[in-house]
């Protein structure tokens, strides 16, 4: 099945089938054809097929299936060390070791990666990306071997689905959508639909709690743990070489 | 022309002919359909239209006259206040004012922002992306009334296309795809056929440079200026309730 937008869910379970490299190859290609910041390019992506890699890059995914039974694993990496080894190379002094360079460079990454992932799902391939990887950003960097300049921002498990999931529901854009300022709506009235999906009713009893917004307080994104990997993300990016 | 990724240029130069607003909109609902956090949809787009907006943009855009000539300009932002409002509302302690929340909102912003790109661009819509929006955030929070915890990530300006520029260059994929660790290759080889570009040589020229590198470094990003907006970048993610 190709899936366009409109019907697009994560693929967290794969066939045995694996994705051809050389294809695979094609189409990063083709993503690396999205708008960038001065074409500089300040990006790489990590392939991982290896089982013995996926087992090291699993534990710092909170051990989710999908990196150990997927065909491929990609790291899309934020690369400020390729194009500064170029200007020394050069004969020109590189400045991209400040906050503002590591943030554009992760915008660029993302535009790669979502460019890829549209490509990869029209080719009837299924992936899931992985926001584990802001959690235990260091274990990454020594996982993949990643140098200075270079730091790991998403990750999309790859391959041939094995699953058809239902479809997750969304807010009504009316909701995202602002007409020339921001403007503040009645935001239960927004929430109400999700409120009252059976599973959401479902999720909130069998986690105890008595809202579905105290399931992503109190279980799933409490504020201490946020903050105590928000202070983890902020070492591992500047242990890569980008100051604050 | 419908452009696909393979023949994508960034188009800054847009006919009079108006965006609809209702395609617009649909094609927004589309892209919201791309992969989330915990599916907690932290985003929000802020439309502008309106000729006195965008002339209040333009000069934190540095003046690129994409900004007063687009038909529509898009401002996609992190957007951890409606949550945030949500979890007020029902009983539920937020806690997502730190830099692991607004990064992975920027990522998902990101996807959002890419996704919509590509359905534009399968339109015949004609679009260009605004690094500028990292360098006056501050400002471009101000213009949109942008509350706290909403935070500027990029901004797309969209219209019919009235040019068809060069496509730009690439350096070859194969020095940006890494296979299972991460692989330093030869700098100036990969660089090699950029340099040697027509358009590269005179531009070094043009800018009274030496390499190619040196127009980067000493002309477009200097360290002195990347390090001065790097501080105002962080400035304003703290000023929009963000702790780092």
């Amino acid at each position: 099945m190709k899936m366009n937008l409109a019907d697009r869910r994560s693929i967290r379970r794969y066939t045995d089938q694996p994705v051809p490299q050389e294809r695979l190859e094609e189409l990063l290609s083709l993503a690396f054809r999205a708008s960038n910041t001065g074409n500089m390019q300040t990006y790489s992506v990590i392939v991982t097929r290896d089982k013995e890699r996926k087992r090291a890059l699993a534990p710092l995914h909170f051990n989710q299936p999908c990196v150990l039974s997927a065909s491929v694993v990609l790291t899309f990496c934020v690369d400020f060390r390729r194009f500064s080894d170029w200007c020394l190379a050069s004969d020109a002094q590189p400045g991209y070791d400040n906050f503002l360079s590591f943030y554009g460079a992760t915008i660029d990454s993302m535009l790669v990666a979502q460019a890829f992932a549209s490509l990869a799902e029209q080719e009837g391939w299924g992936l899931c990306f992985l926001g584990t990887t802001n959690y235990n950003a260091a274990g990454i960097c020594d996982a993949l071997h990643l140098p200075q300049l270079v730091f790991p921002v998403t990750t999309v498990t790859l391959g041939w689905p094995d699953e058809l999931p239902e479809l997750s529901d969304r807010l009504p854009a009316q909701g995202l959508i602002h007409l020339e300022s921001y403007q503040e709506g009645d935001v239960k009235a927004l929430y109400a639909a999700k409120e009252a999906l059976p599973q959401m009713r479902r999720f909130v009893e069998e986690n105890g709690k008595r809202t579905l917004a105290q399931v992503f307080t109190d279980v799933r994104y409490p504020k201490e743990s946020n903050e105590a990997f928000s202070d983890a993300l902020l070492s591992a990016i500047q242990r890569q070489g980008f100051h604050l």
